[in-house]
């Protein structure tokens, strides 16, 4: 797999490298890192949203960064199948900034709020870029984490909601609109209840952000397995599926555009039916996929049932600057 | 107290005046903030180094900016008597300098090791400037958490090691001089065993990060007490001393260096003989530096026994932009 090589992978491997760590979960490698604390585990993971790399103050409000920021940990969490407990936030703001200070955090704590997660400490430092670090941390229930590494094959593969509503978002913003589908790009929603329905049912869980393809690969890489994606059944929305034209880029999006903070989770097929009931009782949609394989293929098969090479996830590190310029 | 308006806590508490939070050390506001989780306390606490903020790579190797950035963490785990249980790490690396990657996590390792705390996670993400945010979890002994606010008038106030040598070391490294104090700046020792000590004896801790006279003033305000100062008293380094050429000059370095990264420590009269046997039987050098005094004022005590109004200490937001340019 490419995802496998890329600049990104190769450098958090050449800085773990340093380290004597755990495998994952104990260690780096999933979503969240798990820490025993007596008689209870808890899942810490920490993510940084960054000016001109994962947002810019042309199109996103202060608002919709705090929301940001707070989101992709939550979303982290909710792979887990973890309850958000506390986070703490670093904030590295330009002097000119500073007006906007109130604005951010009016937007993360109404998102923490919602989620019933608090603010515990935190930290504030001059800088030439906005960015803002989060490290959340939740609890585990006595089931334990839903892991990447747990997909087996024969599981269903599910995804959550819609593919492709962030990438599609990214373009209504670059066109001047912020509403509808366009708020898939500014105020992502952590799965966190679906995270935790999942815990109950899945073997694995992964949450979306880098792309369903690049993400897919990572949890069977973790899993040491391979999978089959029937695109026709990927979830689009009715928006994408107009805006895209042709039904080849809707897929493309929706195979590549991350940032959509969906979940993808493999289900034994036994459970199949039990979560996708308990799913719908929570209201929470879920669509299968595919199927996990044996051996490492990921194959994507077609509408007319040829397999197609799907392009590259998004890469940090890959000569692309900007999401979102 | 000057400090007290300064730019960078009115922005901290702009920021956390949007969100509900516990007091500390449930909540932010001292070094660290405590989570209560199942039959143990946790320590939890976040900073960040950035570059041309807290470093800039003409001074500092890569393995400085790795170890100092753990260190400034650890400092504030120490500072809450808490023993280092793991940490994350958010690298915000800019892509000219990914060669650079391999050398920060063996700076950040090396001291991991010393103190016997894990990576648990992280994330690497482009950026514009190099900054690490590192968030690290402790453990807080059967006594609780040392906070910043239980100090009490009568107690006595006592810094470990010595006073200035970081900002000495910052004079020193513009002079292209890396060795001897200049090491006090690009390697702190964070005062982990120290702190440990600390939780067994003192009423409060708080760690010299912003220089001495500031980080009084915040434990001060915390504990709703004042302090007097006898400046003859601040311990300082022999170098410190000839370099400064003046004991004056000496003493303001002291009192507003920053960067130290010593405890100050309040403890009860009654104690402080046990204190002081407990630190040397384990080599740790502390000095009573003053008393804790009711009422808010803050006083420095010359040699002359006149009164002093010391300089302000740093502060991010206050025009400086950087400390080390």
């Amino acid at each position: 797999m490419r995802t496998i090589d890329s600049p990104e992978l190769a450098l958090i491997q050449t800085f773990v490298a340093a380290f004597d760590v755990a495998p994952p979960p104990a260690g780096p490698g999933d979503d969240c890192a798990v820490i025993h604390a007596a008689g209870r585990d808890l899942c810490i993971t920490t993510d940084a949203v960054i000016e001109d790399a994962h947002f810019t103050l042309k199109h996103f409000s202060f608002e919709d960064v705090g929301h940001k920021a707070l989101a992709v940990n939550l979303s982290d969490l909710a792979a887990m199948g973890a309850k958000p407990r506390g986070f703490v936030c670093a904030l590295a703001l330009p002097p000119r900034l500073r007006y906007g200070v109130r604005r951010i955090a009016a937007g993360m704590s109404r998102l923490a709020r919602l989620q019933g997660i608090s603010l515990v400490g935190g930290n504030i430092s001059a800088a030439r870029e906005l960015s803002i670090t989060i490290t959340a941390i939740g609890e585990i229930g006595p089931g334990g984490a839903l892991t990447r590494s747990g997909a087996r094959p024969g599981d269903a593969l599910y995804v959550s909601g819609t593919l492709g509503d962030a990438r599609l978002g990214l373009s209504l913003l670059r066109e001047g609109i912020r509403r509808g589908v366009a708020r898939r790009q500014l105020r992502p929603e952590p799965r966190i209840r679906l995270g935790q329905i999942c815990a109950r049912h899945a073997h694995a869980a992964i949450d979306i952000s880098d792309g369903f393809a690049q993400d897919l690969a990572q949890l069977c890489r973790a899993s040491r397995a391979g999978a089959r994606i029937d695109t026709v059944s990927l979830p689009l929305g009715a928006e994408l599926r107009r805006r895209a034209r042709t039904t080849e880029r809707a897929v493309r999006w929706a195979l590549t555009g991350g940032e959509d903070y969906e979940l993808l989770v493999a289900v034994p097929p036994a459970g199949a039916a039990a979560f996708e009931r308990h799913c719908a009782r929570f209201g929470e949609r879920v669509s299968q996929v595919g199927v996990v394989t044996s051996g490492a293929q990921v194959k994507f098969i077609s509408p007319e049932g040829t397999t197609i090479a799907p392009p590259p996830g998004y890469d940090h590190f890959a000569g692309v600057r900007s999401r979102t310029d």
